[in-house]
């Protein structure tokens, strides 16, 4: 099944304990797309660089079968550009420098190849931006995905909540979660949330896993314990990556199935943290992959037995 | 199996965002007593009251087949009392009143009949006192599990690092094992922990759940997302309790049956928290301890299929 998605292909400048790196590829496109190409989805994706992005970087997309007919290169203009520096715990970060350069004015062009896609991915992006891609589809995709961020709740909440009540399943984190909600309990807040129009709801814990909601459903996904947290930049887009890319491979919109799209796209996050941006996702083999998901299984399993 | 006990039994204050109690049945030793009796254990109890205490609470306990013969009650001093205010996020907490009364020269007393348990469970106490419980046995036990706070980290970390020494299971949250190890990542925590002498690592992450850890082994339990919290209190002790009760209820101490015994410890503390103090684990039924059981299979249970 086809796989739209939308989202920003940037720069990135890191810093974390461990290290910093100059300009690397990064961006929420960029990571989706990616994940989700390890799942055998085929992302078409649309987003929007500058004259200054690189061509080796369209190359590799391509090479792990990303469609790229959907980015638009602006030559006179540069690509968004992000830098950040984590604190030691890694748990929270510094934005150190934001140039939205060619996303400033993005009007996203869904090709005519893409308007029929039955899964949509919104990577987090300004919520009109989001919606304008739906707009755009000639059928209504069997599942929409959305990704957003504080940033917009705190900036435009109105424009938020009409892109959220189109959508089917809502990713976010514990964080904005309760700021979205008004709500501690993350309980309660996927239940308002759910009132918002969304079926499903992702609450997304970084080291403590992900909960999935659907309705009085409720399944939790673990984090694997890691020694190291190279850098977190990425994960929550590589999980929904993941996430999108399994389901639209499968074809399945179960409850049960989603539950599998989580593990995958935990599995793809744990690779995510293991090296700069991008790195680890660029080179990742079937095996790898189908071991690291199996340490997951293992993780959860047990036998209960009750007590006479 | 016989399981002894040995932790405080006292009185607290509390005061939550929901509501604020008198002198109530508290201290870690009850909780840690009541949650093993659902396992079917008959927990032998060591602790120490003043003369204050109640008759009806050691009524109460002894209803719940708790052996009392080791509380000690001395007539002409005053039971341990704790009091304290949880914040709005009920994550946190400030200790309004500690006065340990009977428990300032607590000198634990083993009767004959408990010296050949074959579980012991250690509450949080003094580390010189927990090992003089262990120093009474006349046969090693089977296993030994402990719990312990930062307080005594603080204060007496070698007297602290000879106890952990001798027993097979630590039990600390996730502060505490960061703070004890001088690790950020709870896997690497563990491995310290690990080297200190226990086989077992148990880290409770509250709301997050709880990971054993038994060398390169790991199992995440989940904790399951609740409406509303409403006393925290002894959450911690009703989930070593039922670990512990669970454990010598099967007489078996093989990682597979440590897991099941993490979701049967992980449940009952799930019922501590809905009400003050120990009035939720003072009266719990069979059928709704199974049901809520089968909640914590059901949260965690996904069948995986690999991509083609």
């Amino acid at each position: 099944m086809n796989l739209l998605v939308v989202g920003s292909v940037a720069y990135d400048a890191i810093e974390t304990p461990f290290g910093k790196t100059d300009k690397i590829l990064g961006g929420a496109g960029t990571f989706i797309s990616l994940s989700a190409s390890y799942a055998g989805a085929t992302p078409l994706t649309v987003s929007v660089v500058g004259g200054d992005f690189e061509e080796k970087y369209l190359k590799m997309l391509e090479s792990h079968n990303v469609d790229i007919e959907g980015i638009q290169i602006k030559k006179d203009e540069k690509t968004f550009f992000w830098s950040g520096k984590y604190h030691n715990d890694m748990n929270s970060r510094d934005t150190l420098v934001t140039e939205l350069n060619s996303l400033e004015t993005f009007d996203p062009i869904v090709p005519e190849s893409y308007k029929n896609a039955k899964y949509l991915m919104l990577g987090n992006l300004a919520p009109t931006v989001q919606r304008k891609v739906i707009e755009q589809m000639t059928t209504r995709p069997e599942l929409i995905i959305m990704d957003t961020m504080n940033f917009w709740m705190d900036i435009m909440l109105d424009e938020l909540l009409k892109t959220i009540s189109m959508v089917d399943v809502l990713s976010i984190n514990d964080e904005e979660a309760r700021q979205l909600s008004g709500e501690y309990s993350l309980k309660k807040a996927a239940k308002k949330i759910h009132a918002m129009g969304p079926k499903f709801v992702i609450i997304k814990k970084g080291e403590h896993g992900a909960l999935l909601f659907n309705d009085e459903k409720v399944f939790y996904a673990p984090a694997l314990p890691l020694e190291e947290v190279f850098d977190p930049t990425g994960a929550g887009d590589t999980f929904a990556g993941g996430f999108a890319g399994y389901l639209a491979q499968k074809g399945d919109v179960s409850f049960e199935n989603m539950k599998n799209a989580v593990i995958f796209g935990s599995a793809m996050a744990s690779f995510c943290v293991e090296k700069f941006g991008t790195e680890r996702i660029q080179n990742l083999g079937k095996e790898e992959i189908n071991e690291r998901v199996f340490e997951f299984v293992e993780l959860v399993k047990f036998d209960y037995k009750p007590n006479k």
